[in-house]
C-alpha cells in the first residue's frame, strides 16, 4: 500500500491535520508554529469545555432527575480530560477491571499526550456539525457510544504503541463488550471522526483512517485471511462510509470517496469516487467514474445523492 | 410525506389500532367507546399478567436456581408495569444512573399513561404469536432485548414529547449500550411490534413505524445526510423488514409490504409490495409488482416466500 | 434435512471430530479407544492450561496494572474450567443473576461433561491459528467475546438438553446482552469454532454448525417465518462464513463451502462451493461451480480469493 | 391521643406510651383536632423539606464534587419521604436485597403512614437542636447513622406489626450490618429521638422508648435471659442515656431521668433521677435521690452535671 | 496456661465435644465410634437443613417481596454448606475481593472439613434455643451477624492453621468491616457458640473459647500489651459473658462461670463463679464465692440472677 | 484549655513531632532543617513503600488466591499515597459517592500535603511495633480498619480546614458506616497513632490527640452537652487509652498517662498518671498518684501493670 502520506496528499479536506507529526523535520520555525498551534488548541479545548459545562448546567437546572448524572460526569470536573476519563472509567469498568484503575489509566494517558485531547475536541465538533440529531456537545460527550469508543481506542492505541499490548487488548475487549464497537488497538485513526450510531463497527489491526471521516454503524474494515501483515483497508481523509458497508483487504478508499450503505468493497475506490452495491460498482462506471463535486462527503454526510444515477437499479 | 393516517388507512392489518388518538374528535360516543376500550384493555392486561405470573411460578418450582430471578423480576410485583419498571431499572442502570432513579422514572411514566401499558401487552402478544422460539410470555418479558428496548424507548419517547430531552437522550444512550438497539427518542413507534433478536437495530429521529410491524436485527431506518428535518423512513402497518435491511431517507414503505433480508432500500415501496436485493428491486418489477396475498407479513413472518420468483438470481 | 452425519461425511477437515458420540455402538474396542482419547484430551487440555498460565504470568510481570486482572481471571485458578467459569460468571452476571450462581452453574456443567472442555480447547486453538490478531491463548480466553459467547452457549445448550429451558433462556439472554451474540440454546455447534469479532451474530433454534467452522461478525443463520420445526441453516464442517452474511431457512451449506461477506443465501450451497453477493450467486455459476482447491476455508480464512472471478462485477 | 405531657406526668408507668392511638374513642372533636394537627404536621414537614433543599442547593453550589451526591439524595426528589426512601434503599441494599426493592418498600410504608413522616421531622429537629456538631438538617438527613437507623427501624417496626416478620427481620439485619445499630423490629420507639454517634446501640425486642429521648452510642437496652415475654427496659420521655450505658431487664427508667456514661443499670430509676456507675447508684442515694431541676435531660443533653456530687468517687 | 483439655474437663455442659480430636489415640473402637458419630452428625445436619428449607419456603410464600432473597440464599442450594458459602461470599465480598473467590474459598473449606459443618449446626441450635428473639433457624442463618461472623471465622482459622496467613487476615478484615466483629484468625473457638447481637466483639490472637459459650455484644477478650506470646483469655465451656464485659490478659474464666455486663476482669474467675463490676468482684467474695446452681449459664442465659446479692451496691 | 503546645511539652515521647508546624517562625535555619527533614521523610516513606511491596510480592507468590487483591491494592501502584488512595476509595465508596471521585479526592489531598504521608508512615510504624498481632506493614495497610479510618480522617480534617465542610462530613459519615469509627472532621490528631481493633471509637469535634497515642476499641472522647465550644478531651502525647474507656468533657489527659479499660473519666488525669475504674480513680490516690516509670505507655502498650495496686478491688 502507499504510505499514509499519499492518501493524505489527495485529501480534499481543509483541516488537513497530519496524523503523526513525529516524522517531520522540527526546525525552529516549525517549533514556533507548533507552540502557537498548541496554545490555540488549548484555547479551543478550554472554550469547548466552558460550553459543555454551560450546557450541562442548563440541563441540570431544567431536569433535577438528571442533575446528579450531569454533576458526576461533567460539572464536578475541572477539565475535559478529567470528565472523559471519569466517564469512560465508569462505563468500561468491570468486576475485574476496576473503575479507579481505568480512570487512572485514562487520565494519565490523556494528560501525557495533548494530541489525544485535540482529537477529542475535533471529534466533538464533528458530531455536533455533521449529525443533526446531536443537539449539544455535552450530549455527544455523555451519550454517543461511537464518540466514547473512539476516545477509549485512542488510549488503547497509545498503550499499544508503548508495547503495553496486553493492557491495550484488555481495554479493547471492554470497548467491544460495552459499546459493541471493535477497533483493534493497532488501528490508526485520524481526528474529526464521527462513528454514527456505531453499534457493530469492526476495524482491523492494520486499518488506517484519515481525518474528517464519517463511518456509520455496522461498517467493517476487515482483513482477508489468516496471513499476517498489512491486510486491512486504508480510508482517506474526508470519506463517508455508509451503514453496513463491508470493506475487506488492504484496499485504498481514496480521499473524499463515498461508499454506499450495504456495499461490499474488495478493490480500491478512487478519490472522490462513489462505490455502491454488493458487489460494489463505481457510480458512473469503471471507465468514467463520476467525481463527486462535494469536497468532503465525510463532512457533508450526503448518503443518497447517488440515487439519481443508481435508481435504475432499484424498484 | 403523507400524514401518518394515510399509511394507516392502507393497512391490511386487523388490529388496526391508531397510534395517536388525540387527533380524533372526541364526542360522547367516542368517549363511551374509549371507556369501554380502556376497561377491556385493563382486563386484557390483567389476564396477561395473571398468565405471566403463573408461568413464572411454574418455572420457579421446576428450577430453584432461577427462582430468585423470577421472584425478583416477576413474582414479587403486583402489576406488569411494576415488573417491567423493576426489570428495566436494573438492566439499564449504571454507576452514574442508579436503578432506583430509573425504576422511579419508568414506574411513574407507565402509571401516568395507560397507552404505554396497552402497547406493552400488544408487543408481548406479538412476540408470543409470531416467534416460534418464544415459549412463554414471561420468557419474552424477561429475556427479549428487542421487547425490552421498545418498552424503554416508549418511556424515552414520552420524556421527549414532554420536552425532557436530556433525560430522554440519557436513557436512549443506556438502551443503546445495554441492548445494542439504537432508537432515537423522537421516533414514533406503534404497537404490536416485534424486534426479533434486535441487536444492531438503528431507528432514526424522524422515523415512524405503524402497528403490527416485525423488524429483524441489524435493520437500519436511517437518514440521508446532515440536513435537519424529516429525513427517516415511514413504515406502514403490518410490514416485515428482514434482517440487515437498510432503509434510508424519508421513504414510505407501504402497509403490508415486505423488505427482504440484506436489502438496501432508498425509494418508496408500494403497499403489499416486496423489495429485495442491494440495490433493492420490486419482486415482479416496477411495472407489475406482485402484490402479496397475505394480509400482514409483519404478522405472518414469512421471510422467504419470494424465493420462487427471486431464485433466478441466486445460485 | 439430512442427518448431521451426512454433512460431516463430506467434511474435508482433518480434525473430523463427531459432534455427538452417543449414537455410536460402544463396543469394547470403541471404549478402549475412547479411554485413550479421553486421556489424550486431558493431556492436551493440561498442556494448554500450562501455557495459558505461563502467558498470563509473563504479562502480569510486564504490566503490573493488569496483574490483578490476570490473577483473578487466570493465575488464581487451578484449571481451565475454573478460570472460564469464573470469567463468565463475572461477565454475565447482573443484579438479578448473581455471579456466584452463574459461577456455580458453569463450573458444575463444565466439570460434569468433559466434552465441553475439549471443545473449549479446540476453540482456543482455532482462534490462535486462524486469527493473526490473536497473539496468545490467554488473550483469546480473556478478551474474545466470540470465544466466550460460544463457551457460555455450550453450557446453555447443555441445560436445554436437560430440559432446564427457562434457565437456558435466561443465560441466552445474558449472552446476547453482554456480548451482542445471540445463539439460541437449542442450536448445535461443533468444535474448533471461531466467531471472529462476533458482534451481531445470530444463530437460530434449529441451526446446526459442524466442526472447524469460522464465522465472522454480523452473520445470521436465521429462520424463515413463524412456522415451528426445523427452519434454520445447517453449516457443514470447515465452512467460512464472511462478515454480515445472511443465511435463511433450512438450507444446507456444504462442508468446506465459503459464503462471501454481505451475501444473502436462501438456497443450498454445494460442498466446497463459493456463494457471493446479494442475492448470492455461485462463483462459476450454477452449472459449473468452481470447487475450492483448499480443503477447509474455515481454517484457511481466505475471504477474498474469489475476487479474481468476481471482480468483473465490481468497480 | 392525650398530650405527651400526660404521659410524662405519669411516667414512670409500666408501658404507658401512647404510641398507638388506635384504641382510643375517636369522637368528632378528636377527629377535627386530628385533622388540624395533620395539616400542621404537613405544613411543618413541607417547611423543613424546603429548608433541607435550600441547604443542599447551597452546598452543591459551593462544592461541585459533592453536587452529584446532593442531587441524587436530596435535590432530585419531590418530598422528604422520597429522599429518605432513596437514601435508605441505596445504603441498606445488598447483592441479594436490591435497592429498588427496598426503595419501594420504604416509599410505600412512609406514604401509607404519615405518623412515620412526623416522627422523622421530630428526629431531624432533635438532632439539629441537641447536637452542636449538627450544622444543618441536610447534614443529619444524609450522614447521621443514628437518624437513618431509626427511620429504617420505624419501617421494620411497621412491617412487624403487619405480621410481615421475616421481611422486618431481614431489614433489621441490614440495619445492624450497615449502621452497627441493632434495634429489634418489635421495639417501640417514640419521636424526637437522637441516637448520637449510634455505633453499637442495641435495643431489644420488648424495649419501649418514649418521646424526646437522647441515647448515646454503645448503649444497650437488653434482656435478662432466655425467657420469652416482656424482658427489656422501658425508657420514659425526655431521658438521657449516656455513652456505653447498659440497662438490662424489664426495668423502668422514669421520665426525665439521666443514666451516666458507662453505667450498668439493673433496677428502676425514678423520674428525674440520675444513675451513675457500675453498678449504678442514684446520685443523692436511694433514700434522698436528687431530683433534676431540668425538665428534660434528653433535650438539654447535659452529661456531666452530676460531677459535683459524684466527684468524690473519682480521681 | 493449662491445656485446653483441663478447661473442658470441668465443663458442665452435656454436649461436651472436644474441639480438636486430632490429639486423641485413634484405635479401632474410637474409629468405629467416630464413624457412628459422623453419620449421626450428617443426619442431624440433613434434618436441620430440611427444616431450614421448610421455614424459608413458608416465608417465601407468605412474603413474595422476600422470596427472591430466600431463594437465592437458601432455597436454590442443595446443602447447608452451599447456602452459607453463598451468603457469606456475597456479604463479605468487596470490589477487590470478589464474591466468586470467597464463595469458592468458603465452599472448599466447609466441604473439606466436616467438623466445621457440625459446629455450624451446633451454633444454629444454640441461637434457636437460647435467644428468645430467634424465631427460626433460617432467621439465624440469614440475619444473625454473630452467627455469620463465627462461621466465617472458622474458615479464616482453618486457613491460619494451614499457614495461609495473609488470606486468613484479609478475611478477618472483611469480617471486622462488615459485621463489626473482630476475631483474630488464630483464636480457637468451640461449638455451640452464641454471639448475641455481636457488634463490637473483639477476640484476640491467643484467646480460647470452649463449647456452649454465650457472648454478648461489645465483649472484649483482649491482650495486655505488646509482648508476643500467650496473652489472651481462656473461656471455659458453658460460660456466659455479659454485654460490654472486658476480659484482659491470659486469665482463665472457669467452666460455667458468669461475667456480668460491663465488668472488667483482669484475674481468673473460678468455675461456676460470678464476676461483676468494674473492677470485677466475685459475688460472695473471694473467700466464699457463691457457686452457681445452674450447670451452664452459657445456655440458660440468665444475665441478672446475681442481682439479689449485688443489689446492695445499686440504687 | 492549655495550648496544644503545653500538652506536648510534657510529652515523654522521643518522636516529639509537633502537629502543626505552621505557627513556627520560619527563619533560614528552620527552612534548611525543614528541607533536610522533608528529604529524610521522603526517604523513609520510600523505604517503607519498598518494604510493603516486597511483603505483598512474597504473599502474592505464596497465595495465588490473594494475588489479585494484592496487585490491585499495592503492587500495581507507584507510591504509598496512590495505594492508600485506591484502597480507601474502594472501601469508602457507595452507590452515591463513587470510588473514582473518592480516589481523586484522596490522591489530590495526599499529594498536596506531604505531612499527611509522613503521618501515615508514623502510623504504620506504630502498628507494626506496638501490636504483636501485626505481622507486616502490608497487613496493617490493607486490613487495619483503625489505620484506614485515621488516614481517611486526616483527609476529611484537611477538607474541614479548607472550609469544605459538607464534603468533610460526607466522608466522615462513610468512615463511620464502613469502619464503625466515628471521628469528627474537626478533631486534631497527631501522628504515630494506633487505633487498635478500632470498632466503636468515637472522637468528638473539639478533641485533640497528641503524638504516639494508642487507643483501643470502643473508646469515647465525648462532649458534655449541647453547648457549643471547646467541649471534648485533650489527650497528651504518648497516652494509652484502654478498651471501652469513656472520657467526657474538656478534660486533659496528661502526656504519658494511662486510662484503664472500661474507665469513665470526667476530670483531668495528671501526666504519667493512671486512672482506672468507673468512676475512675487515680492509682495511688489523688494525693499520692503513682507516676508511671515507663516513658510512653502509648508505645509500651502495657494495659495491666496496675493490677498489683488495683487487685484489692477485684475478685
Amino acid at each position: 500500500m502507499p504510505p499514509a502520506g499519499e492518501l493524505r496528499d489527495q485529501s480534499p479536506s481543509k483541516n488537513n491535520n497530519t496524523q503523526s507529526s513525529d516524522t517531520q523535520s522540527a526546525d525552529a520555525a516549525a517549533a514556533a508554529a507548533a507552540a502557537i498551534s498548541a496554545a490555540a488548541a488549548d484555547a479551543e479545548a478550554a472554550g469547548l469545555w466552558t460550553q459543555i459545562k454551560a450546557e450541562a448546567r442548563r440541563d441540570a437546572e431544567a431536569e433535577p432527575a438528571l442533575a446528579s448524572y450531569l454533576y458526576s460526569t461533567i460539572l464536578s470536573h475541572s477539565s475535559l480530560e478529567r470528565s472523559i476519563s471519569f466517564h469512560l472509567g465508569n462505563k468500561l469498568c468491570s468486576s475485574t477491571l476496576l473503575s479507579t484503575l481505568l480512570y487512572d489509566l485514562f487520565l494519565n494517558t490523556f494528560t501525557s499526550d495533548p494530541s489525544l485531547r485535540n482529537a477529542t475536541v475535533a471529534d466533538l465538533r464533528a458530531a455536533r456539525v455533521r449529525d443533526p440529531a446531536c443537539i449539544s456537545f455535552s450530549h455527544c460527550l455523555l451519550n454517543y457510544k461511537g464518540f466514547l469508543a473512539i476516545q477509549a481506542h485512542r488510549v488503547s492505541h497509545k498503550l499499544w504503541t508503548q508495547t503495553r499490548k496486553p493492557l491495550a487488548l484488555a481495554l479493547h475487549s471492554r470497548i467491544s463488550d460495552v459499546f459493541a464497537v471493535d477497533i483493534h488497538p493497532a488501528a490508526k485513526i485520524g481526528k474529526g471522526i464521527l462513528l454514527d450510531h456505531a453499534t457493530g463497527v469492526v476495524i482491523g489491526e492494520t486499518a488506517v483512517i484519515g481525518n474528517n471521516v464519517s463511518i456509520l454503524h455496522h461498517v467493517t474494515l476487515g482483513g482477508t485471511g489468516k496471513a499476517c501483515g498489512d491486510r486491512h483497508p486504508k480510508i482517506g481523509d474526508g470519506c463517508l462510509i455508509g451503514a453496513g458497508a463491508t470493506i475487506l483487504g488492504n484496499v485504498k478508499i481514496g480521499a473524499g470517496a463515498k461508499v454506499g450503505a450495504g456495499s461490499v468493497v474488495l478493490i480500491d475506490v478512487p478519490p472522490r469516487g462513489t462505490a455502491v452495491g454488493n458487489p460494489a460498482r463505481l457510480v458512473g462506471g469503471k471507465e468514467k467514474p463520476t467525481s463527486l463535486e462535494e469536497e468532503c462527503p465525510g463532512e457533508s454526510m450526503d448518503h443518497t445523492s447517488f440515487i439519481s444515477e443508481w435508481s435504475d437499479y432499484i424498484i
